[in-house]
């Protein structure tokens, strides 16, 4: 699957848990990171449309664990593009070959003037076929 | 599915985001800290045994947005327990009906001596039995 | 000083650093999360007028760690209320005489329609003659 | 007061609150952010040592809000340094001349195995003259 999307993501002292393992929950934080710095690149249009793009399924598989000090890069490919939702798939990585995890969120498109979930609008569409 | 343990969480005003709701990320900590609260009432024997309990896949479905105020319950279930992990199910509501979202996570027992992980103690296995 | 509200805060997980003990961070938390809860009990119609209570300032004494299973109350007291910000002091607390921590913070309040500090409202300046 | 440390702090979603400023609570995990950095640099052998630096105070001045996309440094200096304790001043700011918040941290020494305070280790001293 062809990333579209990479980013360094950088450790906080608070992502540690008590067993000095960056913390399960702190892996959702960084996706979402990811995806917003990739959204805020190419869409700027769609958040000025009063567009937002919400979560509506979000899954990871945990490989290795992540210390403080490592190395954190968050790639991001799209595998699917529906009408109504798209996927994303993140891997979490140190940029040299060590997986940490792989990710996946379902989006849905959500018109805050309407108050509706709208169908997937065509500079998402765009996406697969115009990598960054 | 049989419900082995209820709790309340309280909802904190840094668990909202930009748009005024609960954010994705936050229902995992709520995951988190209901899991913690279970398995301190059961399973305080474990963690003297320097055994812990690690997260090796987490999903969520997001079904309705929380909002500030709103009462939240997770209820937590336990619909597989295999030789070498076990899986939670959460429900999280707000105890009279309305349903925000349903999660699991897959667990994996680690011993931190041998530094290893390890089969499902029976203390665990005990838990579809004999529910509190 | 006279306390004007008081409120239990669950600790949760993420809360604990790798040390085991409550990360001083999660301290401020613990602040705006009672703080918040006070607001809305008090003074739901300065919201609906679009007036923001932002922090100015913020200080905390670290007394004594806290743990997870630790029982902790947040009181509150309004020592100063000046023309242009206001004083909220707190004590972190187990309910029962012990003494985790002493914060403060200063107050200012925003009119977010025209972008600008204003003087402290009457409603606000009836906390100190109004406790609840 | 001179920098002896100064460190870009990479801004998250979650530091986000509901009026799309970065919460004043995300602004003491970046103080703490900063400073394990630092710490992690100059002083290896005190956490092999088992000597952990607590913080026995914090408070924080905000001057102006931070805002998604700000490039956000922190900036360390060292005002005092006690027989029993220490201090950091942080300067939050965007490295061109905006100053968003000044902030003050009160450091302790703790011997984690004889579980008490200690005096300032001379490697903490060396820090006012020997900046990196």
């Amino acid at each position: 699957m062809e990333q579209i999307y990479s980013t360094p993501i950088e450790l906080r002292f608070s992502d540690l848990d008590l067993y000095g393992h960056v913390n399960s929950v702190a892996y959702f934080s960084f996706l979402e990171t990811a995806r917003v710095k990739m959204f805020e690149n190419l869409f700027r249009e769609l958040t000025g449309k009063n567009i937002f793009l919400l979560v509506a399924r979000a899954e990871c598989d945990y490989k290795t664990a992540i210390l403080f000090g490592d190395a954190l890069v968050v790639s991001i490919s799209v595998p699917r593009i529906g009408t109504a939702s798209f996927d994303l798939d993140y891997l979490l990585h140190d940029g040299t070959g060590k997986n940490y995890a792989n990710a996946r969120t379902t989006m849905v498109c959500f018109d805050n003037v309407n108050k509706s979930t709208i169908a997937v609008p065509q500079c998402i569409r765009d996406m697969q076929e115009k990598p960054t």
